[in-house]
């Protein structure tokens, strides 16, 4: 028979479901609310946006991961509010009460003093960021073919990804294998291959989190593939098809922006208490203080490891996080008065991959790049992935790409919905 | 050495493709214009509608069909005019000059006489379309999980669909299987299953085109799959969550528009001479009286076989059209002053899928229903269907589905992009 406490989980990113599973295993009632009535494996969403993967493939519904735990119900709303001694968790769709509740709210794309840039720099967070940022990428391709303006066209075949930490490298990567690949001998008055690729890192090295001989090696694949990496380059300005470096300008069909993110402002805008970052301060226990029925986990907490150093925005920590947040409710459900134990954050390592046969890994004290670095990326994110059926999509499109050099999901979707008038040209 | 001729051929559907596809392997010069960069296979549309493809798997980019031809060229773009007598194809980025043209622009829906009822009752031409179609009846069910008011409730689990042809009733089936299988043990709150399935047909049978015990046949099918099937129920008004047919009105989340196309409404506005019903008046071979280099076929064309009949608006009838259309331009090409052969149109007949082993067909004076016309109908889609990859896919995402009587592809994507305020809920 399931418990009888109200448990609500507010987000279904890698947090929230970690938290849900450890739950619904041991027979409590739980709500996962969440705005969309998906998870989204974020780690390969830059192989959506660029053509290696459909939408679909890496988006598992909710419900359905759920289903065989009746007590367990999705909730598509958005979170509006929480009223902290009432109980109650706010959505734009009514109100839910609780006797635990998990915030798992993520992060957001990250400006930095530049909110303006948002229009121009493309974020990729979203499963719709993903389809627009392929729109764009094919929709410059298509335009240079026919552009007649040498400058024009280059403008359009050059690409600036702004942030040299993982997604940055991985999407510059992707992007490279896309034009150097996948489109070869497609078009007839553009070679795709020279599209111009530009890395922008405003520190001194790629991938920061890792040692800096696996930051070079990544660098090293990077170029290979001819992408341009700049380091020590900050982003000084940018708007509709250009970026500046101090005082260099680069013309550039595509601006994507992978240079940072932030705890999601909800926290602030609840009233918890936050780090100047945005992080929701926690106890060792990841509640919050005062309110020991309320956790905060994943890219929205602020948690320090012994050292005092913050643990970062990154999947494995959101996953050890809402399993611990969900054993320390379940321990208090099963028996009154435990002591809470405090969260302990476990570095799994730290994997990157650039393209075909080349990877960079740290695991534990294991390091490698190149072609086991590569399987093991492969390996791990297929493993990760949720449910049979994306993987076995997912390990077919890789294994098609792998012998083909192609991409499958090369189409340009209009995203707000086209008039009729604009149907001309298109044939049933 | 291709060919010196510039052959234009403006629309990627069914018809513009096959006549590529002749004159490509004739190393003829083609430009084939289309204002998307990808052929749709129309015919599994409402399985992208309904989640059980994802958009991407039925899509094929245009240039990648011919990427092997290189004098064949693809080009993204929107035609907006034609200057008969100059020989120019205007596109909204440049113009285009030829000897020869083929429209192939296929058609539109058709509101009848009611172009205000687009607003409320959704057509399934696009991706988008359907991309927009799954996303309004999945939210229609999240809606209706936690509606407490009754009335509202059932309107929500309440989806018209208007149009007894083969879309309306492959939809029909398709939303069946979907709500009756695919989510079973997915809801707390609601019952799937109980879905409201209305399938309005203004005339005295479904499928009107094959014989009368085959519409009666996919009729039962569709009942046994508890769909309400309606027969001579012309639709005499709708707004927003209601449709009337005469008195009686239906209060309904979802309705849907299957009732009919027409000919792309450029044929006309293109000065070209049309029937009443919008399709352009060709001569025997295709050609517009007077423009000997002008062809116009599928969707957009007004032919007649030898009884005087309008040959229907289907696949086939465009295949063929477009197929006589391309070698009436080669024999000309290879030896002047042939006499132009008329065009005939082979039926090869019609299939119709309603569900799991439930299908009728009829070719030439074979008729099925049930099984083998079911495993016929998988069988032309999937050799129809174009490329390995999306094949291969399909084929999975097919098997998958039997076995599991699951749908893969239940992601409810939020057509206009969000605005940061509304991530709220959505962890990383």
């Amino acid at each position: 028979m399931p418990g009888e406490a109200r448990i609500i989980i507010a987000g279904a990113g890698f947090g929230g479901l970690a938290a849900t599973r450890i739950l619904a295993r041991a027979h409590q009632k739980v709500t996962l609310v969440d705005q969309a009535n998906y998870h989204l494996f974020q780690p390969l969403l830059y192989q959506v946006a660029t053509a290696g993967l459909a939408a679909t493939e890496i988006a598992i519904p909710v419900r359905s991961i759920f289903r065989r735990y009746p007590w367990v119900e999705a909730r598509m709303d958005t979170v509006v509010g929480v009223e902290l001694d009432a109980k109650r968790l706010l959505l734009s769709g009514g109100y839910l009460e609780f006797d635990f509740l998990i915030l798992a709210l993520g992060a957001v794309t990250n400006y930095f003093d530049h909110p303006e840039w948002e229009a121009y720099a493309l974020s990729l967070k979203s499963l719709e960021d993903a389809i627009e940022i392929r729109s764009r990428i094919l929709s410059a391709l298509e335009k240079a073919e026919y552009e007649k303006d040498a400058a024009k066209r280059a403008a359009l075949l050059t690409i600036v990804i702004v942030g040299g930490g993982a997604t940055g490298v991985e999407m510059a990567g992707a992007v490279a294998e896309l034009t150097r690949h996948a489109l070869r001998g497609e078009f007839r008055h553009i070679d795709p291959a020279r599209t111009r690729i530009v890395l922008l890192e405003a520190g001194p090295r790629i991938l920061p989190t890792l040692p800096p001989d696996l930051s070079s090696k990544a660098q090293e694949f990077l170029q290979q593939l001819g992408v341009e990496v700049r380091l020590r380059s900050p982003v000084t300005a940018l708007g509709e098809g250009w970026i500046e470096i101090g005082a260099q300008r680069i013309a550039a069909g595509t601006i994507l922006w992978t240079a940072g993110v932030k705890a999601n402002p909800l926290g602030k805008a609840f009233g918890l208490p936050v780090e100047p970052n945005g992080r929701v301060l926690v106890n060792p226990d990841l509640s919050v203080p005062g309110y020991p029925y309320l956790f905060v986990i994943g890219d929205l907490a602020a948690v320090r490891d012994a050292s005092g150093k913050l643990i970062p925005q990154v999947a494995p920590a959101a996953i050890q996080m809402g399993e611990h947040a969900a054993r320390t409710i379940l321990a208090e459900l099963e028996e009154k008065n435990t002591l809470r134990k405090p969260f302990r954050y476990i570095d799994k390592g730290t994997l990157a991959t650039v393209g075909r046969s080349m990877a960079v890994a740290k695991i534990g004290w294991i390091q490698c790049a190149g072609w086991i670095a590569w399987i093991l990326w492969l390996f791990v994110h297929l493993i990760k992935l949720i449910g049979f059926h994306n993987k076995a999509l997912v390990l077919f499109e890789w294994t098609w790409s792998y012998l083909t050099f192609r991409k499958g999901a090369r189409v340009i979707l209009r995203y707000h919905r086209p008039s009729r008038a604009d149907s001309a040209g298109k044939a049933s």
